[in-house]
């Protein structure tokens, strides 16, 4: 990635004086944004262009350029592609569009640009993409001329544009930047690439990506969990309508938003909705000391800013409005004669000077409980907003803490907002969202987890599940029965109530009489996956009769909701009590084996919370994704019930994960219900679903 | 209200030629707004002021002014108010603070200028405002030198500071205001007589209002539900922080939040939650055509924008992604050669002339399933922002849906920008934004429900109630005991279970012989609100030891939790069952009755659903209140269980709403449980909890 941000010489291929080309725009933008390194213009004509001299080819070139930029027509890229592959050049950029994104000869051509860059060993980004800067370096090579001022932030899009609004904006809030990287297509480099490289990257402080879908997850995992610097993320096309959108623009599946959630969650990388909170979020962060304590104190000159920004503090994560000590309010009382309210928020009143407003600000700073701090003014003509900013600007560097600031309103503030955006004071358009910032730089605080697993148990079911493949092969079968399901659950040492599979009245009041009323009865079928839809499951059969007419009800519903599907019988099983619980275990395309739980029965509708957290996972992370639930409030006992076996819930959950590790041929096992007996009592797995591939 | 907005002259107690002191801002304002009335400066001194001849008290002025503006120390207030009203002026606004938001004898003074205004029949804006704006008759009597342009918004805002954020935000965004009115301590008028006067105003198209609480709750549920004109509010202290920073501010006392959600939700009143959202909410009800139906079709020269566009159309109430039709696509094609996508979000692509994004939307907005449009743009150097700003301001009065724009980023779209603003098109600086203001023209869609009742049971329990008051007032009680409660529903035709209060071991089995097995148990003491929290209901008892067992345990924990208080025995009550519901009478001090409906038993803290509405309601209400929740799904059949009845429980509902109107003494009442059987089965209430006042 070094010859991509800090190459010693770049070319450009399809380099052009003519200013509305985008090998025009590129060139010139690499000469005007300071670039030191040798720059060599190719294009077929060769001549004098920008005032270098251009090579008709790369093969004509005297030195193998560290970066190659390719601004030509798609059709011609292949052939280019291979010349630099032979020239030795190492890092592609292929800025040029109509590949997959566009059609099926699209899509086949980029999969030869894909072949020649592996047989090669050239690194590419692209293509579809819209080039990629270094502040440090002076080095812009995208084909706008938008360049922003140095800092910490590095910025990474899928989209173009959408990197284009995130250069503006920074220009415009004076938001430094060291890094800027347009991955379009990603056929080769993309978002974990990105990561890697800015996690180790000396000028980046904070690391900002919008994405559309990641494509490899696991890599995408590895990499960012090795970055301990805050990552702040856009993962657009959340709803169905924005997938469908997002798999239409860059050709990118965008999977299972649900699973985002979960991946964003264990790599504690802050989720934003849209473009404002992410750049909100980066601004405070890259230039923020960073918030040790969850205190805000609000200082302003306008009552109802400070009651807006209280219920922010409610709002907002880790952040919460600050009790000041009585020592702090007196010494507030006794700085500033008039103050209208020393508890926070501060209300130092319209007519207070900015000395005033800084004095509450410096004195508030020391207070114990104080983490953070926001400063929110109204345009009163009394307050001389931009002496506030000035004395901001200033004193800031000296508080022990953070500050933000929100100067309310529009056209009156616009002097002052200025003031502090030349001095790199975070600065938001509305009280809350100079409250929602300090929250974004607690949840900065977070670290990344290093990564371990939980002791797995030593049972393994391997060979019973190799069979039963073997079985399910042979009869061409991408499901399993219930019973092989089972049989797997407890290879892997998940309790199972015993039962016993019968085909007549007869033989099921036998068994029934053998397991003890009251029984559960079920009709068993590979055909039919989700029993209860038709009826086919009946619980709490009490006695002889009860058994007779079931297993006749049963059979019928079979019947008739599979006329010509297999019927192996009805099963007679001991009816289980407890808590329901769902626990499944479904193979993501992108980020591997997720673990599913949440209530069972009629909660999943009512309630209609699962937790989702990805394979595999610390004791911290399974406790932290049981306990967050209010599965979990209700499993330890709400309302005076007796708390349920959470202990023994925990062991299935571990014993289902070794399952995951272990088969890979198994894409989705779902336990539903699993039944939580009281304390020390275990659980039974009482129906199971699962299917192979 | 008429004499504060349009009077024929104003004087101004306290003017002044120091443009420094808040006397002389607001006299230097009016003059300078052009208010074409006549002006009458007051100054003890006398002498001329700003080049009008000042009076040294009213009493010497030869004219009786429409209007009086006092800008004096909060102790000479009453004085001159006095003076006011035996001149015979009408409409006072009081600037001066200093009053209850300050301190004892403050709240003490403006007791006092309350009692002069009535005395007189003066009516009062203020104390401790920020005063009016009328913009079409060029009033502005506010110590700010803000000015909005003319326009259709008309503001309210309780504190001085947040309004003059407002004012600022319309004059930045060119947003045009027809009246601003700052409330400050609402001695007289407040909320209810702002949206009143402003629903019947001409020059008033959409109402703004920033609250921190509404002290008449009634009044302002009648003058809200006469205006047929949209209102966005914005009523602060929502989290408990939250609250208390707003009745230290200006003393309000700001309710409960989830009382102010059911009366907004009764309204159909647009609550916001922050500043921008207002904003946002008033530029586009005020400058856009109605959106009449719920699809979006999205225009944008950046796919990515076009994902996250998608993405809030899920998100956001009353739109959803618009599905072109096939002729629209090809209308589209036909048009623009290159277009990557002609799928809603439609993406001309980053090198689209300007000319083809206003075609696109043009072709789209005669699709059948369009109801708005959001034009979403990236500052890409190919695309002319400016041209596209100036085509969209030219061309939307022709349209027949509504439009907005984004064109996210910062510097690079600041021209385009004021093009827009302009031209009074709404424009927002993120893609998720421009889609949020199109859900609120779809919430000004909404009309105002009329405030029809339900027809409510003939049975009336008043005479039942006035004995029980009686008894409790004999005995110095608040609360009712449960068996009181019980009757007051039984009164109302509110089916109750049988029951026996017994006070030994032999009585409760002979009670529960008769009743019949299974039977509940519950300890009976006015003492004990909450018998569950110490165990004192036992369900279930099955024979006739169980009832010996639990009557003696009951008896135990009874005395255990209240040594000193009075127990009245054992209940022996017939085992109801079916799905538990709660349901709850509240006399809110604002707004007054309000029911609240929500599953009970377990659910209430795992799910933590209630669902308020105030009383009365129509029918429809009462469908909705019921329907739109959790709980609805549980009782119509969640997962094959059978439905409960829903019509009985609707029907104790209604006699709940009898039972608050027609007996005031009744501060709150909840039964919890209520049992709901199946279908026809009818309900129980189990228990009853009553209070009085």
């Amino acid at each position: 990635m070094r010859m991509f941000f800090s190459p010693s010489s770049v070319a450009v291929i399809g380099a052009s004086s003519d200013p509305k080309k985008v090998g025009g725009m590129i060139l010139g933008n690499i000469i005007r944004s300071g670039y030191a390194g040798k720059i060599y213009p190719i294009n077929t004509k060769g001549g004098m262009i920008l005032g270098l001299k251009a090579e008709p080819s790369v093969g004509s070139l005297e030195e193998v350029p560290e970066l190659a930029i390719l601004a030509i027509p798609a059709v011609s890229v292949p052939e280019v592609m291979e010349d630099l592959g032979k020239k030795g050049v190492k890092a592609v950029v292929v800025i040029t569009a109509g590949f997959k994104e566009e059609s099926q000869e699209g899509r086949e051509l980029e999969k030869r640009l894909s072949e020649i860059s592996k047989k090669y060993g050239m690194r590419a980004v692209g293509p579809n993409c819209f080039g990629l800067i270094n502040t440090h370096c002076g080095l812009n090579s995208t084909f706008s001329s938008l360049f922003p001022p140095k800092g910490g932030i590095s910025l990474c899009s899928q989209s173009g544009a959408v990197g284009a609004t995130m250069l503006d904006w920074s220009m415009h809030t004076n938001a430094g930047v060291s890094k800027f990287l347009s991955l379009g297509n990603k056929m080769d480099i993309d978002e974990a690439d990105a990561i890697e490289y800015f996690g180790t990257d000396e000028d980046t402080t904070v690391i900002g990506i919008y994405s559309e879908g990641i494509t490899d997850g696991r890599r995408f995992l590895d990499a960012a969990s090795k970055v301990n610097k805050p990552i702040v993320m856009l993962k657009s096309g959340r709803s169905s309508a924005g997938s469908k959108a997002a798999s239409s623009h860059t050709g990118a599946l965008s999977g299972s938003d649900t699973v985002y959630d979960a991946v964003f969650e264990r790599l504690n990388i802050i989720r934003v909705k849209d473009l404002d909170s992410m750049f909100d979020a980066l601004s405070v962060i890259s230039s923020s000391k960073p918030m040790m304590k969850e205190g805000v104190v609000i200082i302003t000159n306008a009552g109802g800013l400070g009651v807006m920004s209280a219920d922010a503090c409610s709002d907002n994560f880790g952040v919460s409005l600050a009790t000041l000590s009585p020592a702090t309010e007196e010494r507030i009382r006794e700085t500033i004669p008039s103050v209208a309210s020393t508890h926070n928020p501060v209300d130092v009143r319209g007519d207070a000077t900015n000395e005033m407003m800084i004095s509450a600000l410096e004195i508030a700073a020391d207070d114990e409980s104080v983490g953070g701090s926001a400063v929110l003014s109204s345009p009163i003509d009394a307050t001389d907003l931009s002496a506030v900013a000035v004395a901001i600007s200033r004193m800031r560097g000296q508080l022990k803490i953070p500050v933000t600031v929100s100067f309310a309103g529009g056209r009156e503030c616009e002097k002052a907002l200025s003031i502090l955006r030349e001095n790199g004071v975070p600065s938001y358009p509305s009280p809350d969202r100079a409250v929602r910032a300090l929250s974004y730089l607690r949840m900065a605080q977070r670290t990344r987890p290093t990564g371990g697993t939980s002791v797995l148990p030593d049972t393994s079911g391997r060979q019973k599940v190799l069979e039963l493949l073997d079985i399910a092969k042979g009869e061409f079968r991408s499901a399993l029965s219930e019973e092989e399901g089972k049989s797997i659950l407890s290879a892997y040492g998940i309790p199972v109530p015993s039962e016993e599979l019968t085909t007549c009245q007869r033989d099921a009041v036998a068994a029934a009489g053998k397991i003890g009323y009251p029984v559960v009865m079920k009709i068993m079928s590979p055909d039919i996956a989700h029993k209860t839809d038709i009826g086919g499951v009946i619980l709490n059969v009490r006695n002889e009769e009860g058994v007779r007419e079931a297993f006749e009800k049963l059979i019928f519903r079979g019947r008739t909701a599979v006329p010509d599907g297999r019927i192996d019988g009805v099963s007679v099983q001991k009816m289980a009590s407890g808590q329901e619980v769902i626990l499944s275990m479904v193979r993501d395309d992108q980020f591997g084996p997720v673990l599913a739980f949440g209530l069972g029965g009629i909660y999943v509708e009512i309630i209609g919370e699962i937790s989702r957290s990805l394979i595999p996972m610390s004791d911290d992370e399974l406790d932290r994704m049981i306990m967050s639930t209010k599965a979990y409030r209700m499993l330890s006992g709400a309302r005076g019930r007796p708390p349920a076996d959470i202990d023994a819930l925990k062991d299935t959950m571990k014993r289902m994960m070794k399952i995951a590790l272990e088969n890979p041929e198994i894409y989705e096992l779902e336990i539903n219900p699993v039944m939580v007996g009281k304390k020390n009592e275990g659980i039974w797995a009482v129906d199971a679903l699962t299917t192979v591939r």
